[in-house]
């Protein structure tokens, strides 16, 4: 069968795509079209839809034809009806979704499920089979497209990148992901740019410049295009059938060459470039307006159906033109010669494995962290990089997992002190030069994956995850904030995802964030952000989690339990730089099992009923807490203080918002009913009281951490003369005085929440205070903290 | 003078840039280099900061010779050295701060403030003059710089792009701006591409494709691109002088080209790729480590000259390759020959008056909104679209400031609603097709700006507000924490340029938020998110603003209030389609005004003290809320309802906290001390909880809103069998229920709340919850909302 039979085929998937948009009833157009077989509301969006269909009918050729392994991508927005039809009509929804059976029946059940309450979305979401990228959000495609085919050597991911996608910085830079695909070990992608030209009410930049441009452009961002554009569409067609020969000739030549060579080398992938219409195969024009091929076509084109017998009879006449009684037998199902034109079993890429966690969960090989730990000599006093060990560790899991997990980030492996993982290389497929070999080497076969787009490494994270591998992203902290709005479109998959029956669960998102806030020392105001947490703390419990190691140890066990869990963003905050360590291996396990505990070590009188709590989450903020109970022990030994730690924030949530939230009887055990507690943050203040504000303790919760509304509300007014270049560039003691959440400021918090000290207060106080206003001058004058605050 | 002058200036430059880095003492190097001369604390980064330099002196040359206006926008980060050196040496640094004379005593001056605690920044900060980009988080300064030309006929934006910056995803795809721009009114951009090869830790992807491919790039972006890349110094200067006149004949010749026409066409602007090594200027290699020229050049080169000898000397060695004895006067001043290399007065970049606010404030021509308003004949039963109007107002304010005003937005302009001002054009200098004729038309004049990059849009109108014109931006509030990150730096920029002394202010940053979380009927949960906020909520009191107006005439007055307000971010989010109306142009302005009221139409008994305070925040919650009085007025005639709407989000913060925060008794006068509060809000409800708690009555308080958690929590069990496709497709009233900020939700909550119905709630709760589940049940079944719920 040729190509006239793929026509037919990609005409059954448009007038099913139709068929979702417009009708609830009468779904063979068996009878005359009247208003009440149309939908009571049209939703959904035509335009990309038949572009998608092609494309994807097109892929099907080439699958039998070269017996390839595809996944399809689908990045324009709401084109879920041009996916959704091809993948009823190969079975697999049927399969999956017994309802949706290949008749008559199952079709209307179909068309009435879409963009309906309960039903299927107007995207790829996750209850459709073979989607692993939902495309609300527009620009991560090409990004998931290159993390799937990561260590995914046999895998095509045919993607289709919208031209309005195509203009969103996340697209426009994830292009240069060839820079990182390794043809010997790497899958490929096969880019398709769906030039239909137009948005929701503009037309694309791409499809408005000249061919030349075009070509130049795709040239330069390292690809071989081809543009498919013809009138007809027979014509195009056959030009597409040609480019995808053409495509899937040139990725196997390429594959083979880059397998037999021992000399790696950057592979030229084929792209292709679709010009077709924007909601080809609708009306031209109706009444005066232009249609098919503007942007018009874009949602529903024709949304007075059901009221204006003109427009009924438009659709009417639009439907009929696919000759659904050739399309289809008469129950209803597609025309038994054209169904060999879909591949067959997992082949199909709406039943490809690889789209579903890549078919079954291969448990990641884990070293004990005990072998990396820190050996704490003294509780406090011990110094050590909290992150450093991390990268021994994962060099080891590097090593037990060669093909299935990879660390990812935008530049700053070295910075946040993982470096020990470049034993085994980085990722790099461009040019090299003898300096290369210098520390960190770059290698065809390096696990470590870094390109300063966070959007790019967080979305080839996310494929790489979506197919079943594992993986840690490392960023800064304060720049974390640029993927809030990716995490958290990848935080509702998950939410969703999880509860589709038929997927199998993905392995955890793992954010390490570090160069904290609070060690900016350098690099500015710019710099500090402890925002990104805010950003996701509101979002699925069932999902997120965040976690405050306060030292070495418990960041190893907090990263060993993160890779054992599924279908979570596990979010791990901590600092790169050189802190007290509290914890030996055995002790950091304990602690991170139950996410806070009682450190005796650092409380005074821990044996009796506290007259305080301080409370301490993040290193920082542990490490000036810690200090602050010293300078208490000194000045009031008699004071009974309990110092609680926080790893897991969401413990301190009531049991019945959050997995991990303590009992109200347990919160008490900790916090007591009714002591003063002074709580050492490592974000914005208020987070804590937005967790915590249900507790019996609420109204004696005090908390500091990070504030941005230095101007006004300053409590400490002495401190005003010396906020200077505000944030600016800092020593660590002067942004922790700042915000208050210095040992001195904890104090005298202390002195003044706990009643049976005030006859001495104002006395401590003022050599605290004078103390604080010392280490202040001194950071002032000399750039850097006196050497009894440093580390 | 020659280049030999030019390229003294800049090893003047480099010199600085060298001295602020390591020196605190002995600027000069009169005496032999010992250790306290060097700074106690090395910070700072040199590998971007020769290259910077390197281009301004060779804009300075142009500027000259053509008699050029030209701002100069830095985009690689950390390169603060390389710019504040020109700026100093060309006098503007001592005119805005008169420590730091051109002499021995302000050079050392300037030396220790650099990186120092109150001293300037490492990114090109608000203090510095000239500049209006920081740079601190990477990727905004080609859409700086457009958005600062646009209406801007005389000025040339001079933008470095580092090649790290290069790979983020909003710089990306920021290129494209060339499309929009129109140089027959607006200014140039003449970007120059960074190439120093390195970033942190690895070699940058643009450096390491062949020239071929990079030059292919560019010319895909629309750029004529020329290739500079000279093994030596000298060399580099030659080629340079040579490229840099070309380009700024090449824009010159097109821009009287473009005025000289009458048909606007696309210009190629000339765009130069300076490729140098990375810390140029450095020594080779120190021990046996590469240093210029390699990733190890990128933040201090030298980092143990304090403690190691053969570092100092190596140090010394390089500051005298320099020979500041040639380059100053004995008394540290500029030798008197080269300081005809930089323009004077407002053409030295650093004094560009264009990069303060562009000089002085133009009041923007407000029409009085009035006359747009909608006429509410009942209050809460006349319908009307809520962003509809704000067009037509839009449309009048571009009508009266021609040249001062822009829409902005990444492609919703007609789908939120604005449509009216597309009579003025969409800005377009593409192709165009004869259908592009059609309404809402593209033209090269056009004033509203539409590309499919929030990046790019907000970093248009930030470079826009920066020069000192004014604009607003409309986009999806599910997709507006796209940018948050991107905002929030902006507001790091206003918060502290808000106190440079010689700053002055620029106008506001406007965001509608529209198509909101509510009413995502066929977009689904992906387009669900009211967080961002949530992420902004927490930032600087003095520039953050949050505005919920309730209806059509509400929005007009915040709009129009807050255009005419300075350094601020106005954050105002509403609906784009039909809602119910409730206050007339006088009440909506008195209700702006004072950002929150009691409404007395909307409660019953107004006159006696309340026995439940209702409260509401946003247009749906809004008119949710008013609907469940209505519910409680039928069953409980006697019940005392106080309705409160609040429009501006910060006066339930305490005053102190806030400069638009109630004090307590005002909050109290409107909330009581003791009555139980129903507070419907449009977002998270945990920030309603966040604002108020420290308030009297906040034990009372009783907040709905958006919840992700409905898997587990969910107090409404009753609800959980319709919990299907889980947001995903919903109608209105549908997703009110399953969040439960619908009007049957909040009957029943004041039912619970209020003692005084105890002995009849649970038989009136059942009627209510009867309807409740009927509605949910319709919606299931019919795909859209019962008439009585609809609208």
């Amino acid at each position: 069968m040729g190509l006239d039979g793929l026509n037919e085929y990609w005409k059954a998937c448009c007038y099913l795509s139709a068929g979702m948009i417009y009708l609830q009833d009468n779904p063979l157009l068996k009878e005359p079209l009247r208003p009440e077989h149309i939908k009571n509301r049209l939703l959904g969006h035509w335009g990309a839809s038949p572009g998608l269909s092609f494309v994807y009918v097109h892929a099907n050729r080439v699958i039998i034809k070269y017996d390839l392994d595809c996944i399809f991508i689908a990045g324009p927005g709401h084109g879920a009806p041009g996916v959704i039809a091809p993948a009823y009509l190969e079975g697999t929804l049927s399969e999956l979704y017994p309802e949706f059976t290949l008749n008559e029946d199952g079709m209307r059940r179909l068309f009435r499920a879409f963009s309906f309450p309960g039903g299927f979305g107007s995207h790829c979401t996750p209850e459709l089979p073979g989607s692993i990228q939902e495309g609300g959000e527009l620009g991560y495609s090409l990004a998931h497209a290159y993390g799937a085919v990561f260590d995914n050597p046999d895998l095509i991911a045919v993607t289709v990148v919208g031209d309005g996608e195509a203009e969103t910085g996340p697209l426009a830079t994830a292009w240069h992901s060839n820079k990182f695909l390794n043809l010997a070990r790497d899958g490929a992608v096969l880019p398709v740019l769906l030039l239909n030209g137009y948005k929701i009410n503009n037309p694309t930049v791409l499809a408005r410049i000249e061919d030349e441009e075009l070509s130049s452009l795709f040239r330069g961002y390292g690809y071989e295009p081809r543009i498919v554009s013809d009138a007809d569409q027979m014509g195009a067609h056959e030009s597409m059938a040609e480019a995808m020969d053409w495509a899937a000739e040139r990725i196997l030549a390429l594959r083979e060459e880059a397998r037999a060579k021992r000399q790696a080398q950057r592979a030229r992938l084929p792209l292709i470039i679709l010009r077709e219409p924007k909601g080809w195969t609708a009306p031209k024009k109706i009444k005066d307006s232009h249609l098919e091929g503007y942007w018009r076509a874009h949602q529903v084109p024709l949304p007075e159906v059901k009221t204006d017998p003109e427009s009924l009879r438009v659709l009417e006449d639009w439907l009929r033109s696919y000759q659904p009684e050739r399309l289809f037998t008469k129950e209803g199902a597609l025309r038994e010669d054209l169904r060999c034109l879909a591949p067959e079993g997992e082949k199909r890429m709406s039943a490809n494995p690889q789209a579903n966690a890549g078919g079954r969960r291969h448990a990641l090989m884990l070293p004990n962290p005990e072998k990396f730990s820190v050996k704490v000599e003294l509780k406090g006093a011990t110094v050590a990089g909290n992150t450093k060990p991390l990268g021994h560790f994962l060099k080891e899991v590097m090593r037990l997992n060669p093909t299935s997990f990879r660390l990812f980030g935008p530049d700053e492996t070295k910075s946040n002190r993982l470096d020990a993982v470049f034993e085994f290389g980085k990722a790099w497929m461009a040019k090299t030069l003898p300096e290369d070999a210098d520390e960190g080497f770059l290698s065809p076969t390096g696990r470590t994956m870094e390109y300063l787009s966070e959007h790019t490494v967080e979305g080839w994270l996310e494929g790489y995850l979506l197919t079943g591998r594992y993986g840690l992203l490392s960023t800064y902290e304060g720049f974390a904030p640029i993927i809030s709005s990716m995490v958290n479109q990848f935080g509702k998959w998950l939410d969703i995802s999880s509860d589709v029956h038929w997927r199998l669960p993905i392995p955890s998102l793992n954010l390490l964030l570090t160069s904290v806030v609070w060690r900016q020392d350098h690099n500015g105001f710019t710099h500090q952000d402890p925002g990104f947490i805010n950003a996701i703390v509101d979002k699925w419990p069932s999902v997120v989690r965040l976690y405050f190691p306060p030292d070495a140890n418990s960041l190893l066990w907090t990263v060993w339990r993160a890779f054992q869990t599924s279908d979570r963003i596990n979010i791990i905050v901590i600092d790169k730089q050189r802190h007290p360590q509290y914890l030996d291996a055995d002790e950091a396990f304990n602690h991170v099992t139950k996410g806070l505990g009682i450190w005796d070590f650092a409380s005074v009188h821990p044996q009796e009923e506290p007259d305080v709590v301080i409370a301490s989450c993040g290193d920082v903020p542990t490490k000036e807490a810690k200090c602050a109970v010293e300078i208490l022990r000194e000045y009031f030994p008699d004071l009974r203080i309990r110092f609680v730690n926080v790893v897991n924030l969401f413990t301190l949530v009531p049991s019945g918002e959050h997995p991990d939230g303590l009992t109200d009887r347990e919160f008490d055990s900790y916090f007591t009913k009714d002591r003063p507690i002074i709580f050492n943050f490592h974000g914005y203040p208020w987070l804590i009281h937005r967790l915590a504000y249900r507790r019996t303790n609420h109204k004696n919760l005090h908390v500091r951490g990070y504030r941005e509304n230095r101007k006004i509300g300053m409590e400490a007014a002495y401190l005003v003369p010396f906020l200077k270049g505000r944030g600016g560039i800092t020593t660590p003691m002067q942004l922790a005085i700042i915000n208050q959440i210095d040992r001195f400021s904890v104090a005298m918090d202390v002195i003044d929440r706990v009643e049976k000290l005030a006859t001495k207060a104002s006395f401590y106080k003022d050599r605290i205070k004078d103390q604080q206003i010392e280490a202040l001058a001194y950071a002032y004058e000399h750039g850097v903290d006196h050497p009894n605050y440093a580390e």
